[in-house]
């Protein structure tokens, strides 16, 4: 049997009431769990006591109790006989733009259950949040957008305790991440101010929900911890990273990279955090060429150049025939490209080094990296000097952002002891083709490290352990966001970037030994 | 224009938010109002959040809002434009078992602006509250209480607001007391325990509740304080009494007593508080005879009985024609008739002394109070031996409760300081009677004071003072429950008592002089 972990699921045998002590059975309750907890105060949710005294009595007062934390307040939320076997469940959230993904947990234990994910479908609406926030204008679309999402987890929900045998009412607690536009709309609060100057949330923290006022069919009594943001761009997605790379308690300085539609970076240590965001992303994820999505079955996200024969190597999600190329295979290619002369120092195509794999449609030279026949949409799968082009303004926004915020501390990007990378980009990302077209910095490729799904992550944290409620505030407040000043040092910085691997190679010294004449 | 003399109601002018200082809206607000009141934290309603960015911004950011205390922590409430001047209400509820009673309050300033009142809609069920108790047993017995008791509170409030011109959502906070049945049935809990052996509540103090889990229909983000109880036969509406009364800042000892269904006693002052609760009421209110009757129109509430002619002069409410006798009035009659000579010491009438006025029906004696001709029915207004006898049995229990209450402490009844008579009874009884039956003890007149309805006073208390909150916790903490052995030395006291007016005549000294042989 699981020895619990976690606070929330306790088991009490309380003394039976007498005429001697007529304590009524929320205080019996409560001032037994309080004892046993050790805590000075525990609340009950007022709608627990209505079936209290029957709970207790069918139970001869042997009771296994359902607690969370509401803010700095244990609260009691479910009740059952201490016999009872059912599983009480947590349920982790990654609110994302564009998948929203679901983790299950035993409450008990913290101990994963299951996973399931799905688009978001306020996709239908539109693929960014800028689209979502300007539909917010029309009639109803807030609650248009809110009702999406909720319904959108309500059957993922379904789904998920149908497939582990769970009812929906034995979910006693959320942990919810995303960024704070996500955040706004899954409140059912309007994001409109967060895209206007000076760019305010409703909320900063919205703490500690009833699962009943967000419209979600789990127990009603269920809490729901909702990640803060620190502005609107600095949501609670990014929080949960930080909770989850621990980097708040290193003792030496690391950096944490989430690149989706937008790159966020903190930077620190025990002492400080230091935080920044950049629309580094767009030329990184689906959007960044014709064929560019985002990483899925059949989409190429490694590839190789031959030096010699300059054939390409590739490998897709899946081993299915390649239907795509997502970000990782992207800078993959480029690496390659430059690594095998095919590019130069800025990014252009060689068409005397590219040979046939050359096409030029509307003026504009193409490259093809999978031709019609061997692709499984039968047409060719290419990458053209645009999708190059944008390509490397990204990586140069990335490494002039890393710049940015590690000089702003006084330190050189290939100084920081550890560099996690956060996301489903950092799942995939080869860090050797990242370093090689210089987006990312030249540090021995031990100090760099995959997060997976950090905002998933620190979610499940939160349900694991009382402490990191704690904790997220603190990691909250100790956050410095630092505004970009696009400024002419900035530009400067970016221009310089924008080569390959960036102008001054002394920045990459171990690119040196492989870097094709 | 009024000062605000609660602190419930503050303005506040926010700075507006800017490029350097984007904290979001609700933490701006909440910052604001922890600056202006000194105090540490406050929570917002989530619901609040909802309206929030369209309210700052539709006002300049100036701001009037709402707040109250949940236990012992601020909440926010309500907000509108510092400009916007609808009464912000609250409103104090004293739920008894047969009449409801509201009073609505400027939540700013704490001033009364109405007052209504309703007879409880669950005499529907049953006149008293074992009835009412039994039909929880029934198929949604609980639920249909419930909802006579939410939608009567529901009309009356809806009727108030049209009478003051109000608009429900205007309502902010509400103080509700009553015996621990009413407040059970008011929060849908299961009263079942309360009667049954040992006689458990499912919550001693349930604190501040939203209005919206209630079913109230005010503004949806109210709170709702609802007083503790001690224990079954020691409710909220006793706590507000006590709060009302001040006993508990007396450094003099002082004794309350609550005459209803129930007799509730509390003894004491500053230092200590002691209570009793026992079954004195059922003579003294509608019951005692058939014509028995709460205090209404045409109720004679005053009797006096001419020593020579031995004729009645009476006294009824609104000055009607006479329809039955409350509580007070049998007190003042049975005082009259012994004082008269017309009962002897056991309570017993004297068919000698009456004359013409007894009438033997069904082999027991009656005496006429009002001949048909005279009473508003057209039948006699009859008290019988039975009546008496009743009565008689009631004022022993009440002095032997007094007796024992204040013996357990070791003074002696006479020597009380001050002696408060809450409820409808103590605004009707005349201390003379109730003394010269040996009732309540022979202290000097000016030491009785009568509260009115201090259940309603207290739950107004409430409304008034953010520090009555904390008070009402420490009423009930320090209220010591005198669970009454009914033992050998309770039955010979209870003997004693049963003479008029006591065996022992010396307890009542001032009483020598107008007692007629």
């Amino acid at each position: 049997m699981d020895e619990n972990t976690t606070p929330w699921i306790q088991t009490v045998q309380l003394d039976e009431p007498s005429l001697k002590d007529n304590t009524a059975d929320a205080e019996r309750l409560l001032q037994a769990l309080k004892s046993h907890l050790n805590i000075p105060a525990i609340d009950i949710d007022p709608d627990l006591l209505k079936s209290l005294p029957a709970i207790l009595r069918g139970a001869q007062f042997n009771i296994r109790c359902v607690l969370f934390k509401e803010n700095q307040q244990w609260v009691l939320t479910g009740l059952s006989a201490a016999s009872d076997s059912h599983v009480c469940a947590g349920l982790a959230v990654d609110l994302g733009t564009t998948r929203v993904v679901l983790r299950l947990l035993d409450l008990a234990t913290g101990r994963p259950l299951a996973e399931s994910a799905f688009d978001n479908p306020q996709e239908t609406i539109g693929p960014d949040i800028l689209s979502r926030i300007h539909f917010v204008e029309k009639e109803d679309g807030l609650k248009h957008l809110n009702d999406l999402m909720i319904s959108g987890l309500n059957s993922a929900i379904a789904d998920l305790c149908t497939s582990q045998n769970l009812q929906r009412e034995h979910i006693y607690a959320l942990a919810v991440a995303g960024n704070t536009t996500m955040t706004h709309l899954f409140m059912n609060l309007n994001p409109r101010w967060l895209i206007r100057e000076p760019y305010i949330p409703v909320v900063n923290n919205p703490g500690v929900i009833k699962a009943e006022t967000l419209g979600l069919q789990i127990n009603p009594m269920a809490r729901v911890l909702i990640f803060p943001n620190i502005g609107s761009y600095f949501g609670g997605d990014l929080i949960a990273g930080v909770l989850f790379s621990r980097i708040y308690q290193s003792a030496q300085t690391c950096m944490l990279v989430d690149v989706g539609t937008n790159a966020e970076v903190v930077l620190g240590n025990e002492n400080w955090l230091i935080a920044c965001a950049g629309a580094a992303g767009p030329a990184l994820e689906g959007g960044v060429t014709r064929m560019g999505m985002t990483a899925g079955p059949g989409v190429i996200d490694q590839i190789s150049v031959d030096p010699d024969s300059l054939e390409f190597n590739m490998h897709t999600i899946d081993d299915l025939p390649p239907s795509g190329i997502c970000g990782s295979g992207v800078i993959d290619l480029a690496a390659q490209l430059f690594l095998s002369g095919m590019i130069d120092v800025r990014g252009k195509l060689l068409p005397a080094v590219c040979g046939p794999k050359i096409k030029k449609i509307d003026d504009l030279l193409h490259l093809v990296v999978v031709p019609a026949e061997n692709s499984a949409t039968g047409a060719d799968l290419t990458v053209s000097q645009a999708d190059l082009d944008s390509l490397m303004r990204s990586k140069a926004a990335m490494y002039t952002i890393l710049e940015t915020i590690t000089g702003s501390v006084g330190i050189k990007p290939h100084e920081l002891e550890s560099f996690f990378v956060a996301g489903t980009f950092g799942s995939f990302i080869n860090p050797e083709s990242a370093i090689a077209i210089g987006m990312l910095p030249d540090l021995p490729r031990n100090r760099y490290q995959s997060l997976g799904n950090s905002s998933l992550g620190g979610a499940t944290l939160a349900l694991q352990s009382d402490a990191c409620h704690d904790e997220i505030d603190r990691i909250r407040e100790r956050i410095t966001y630092l505004e970009l000043n696009v400024n002419q040092d900035f530009m400067n910085r970016f221009s310089a970037a924008k080569f390959l691997p960036h102008t001054n190679t002394s920045l990459f010294p171990s690119l040196k030994t492989v870097q094709k004449k």
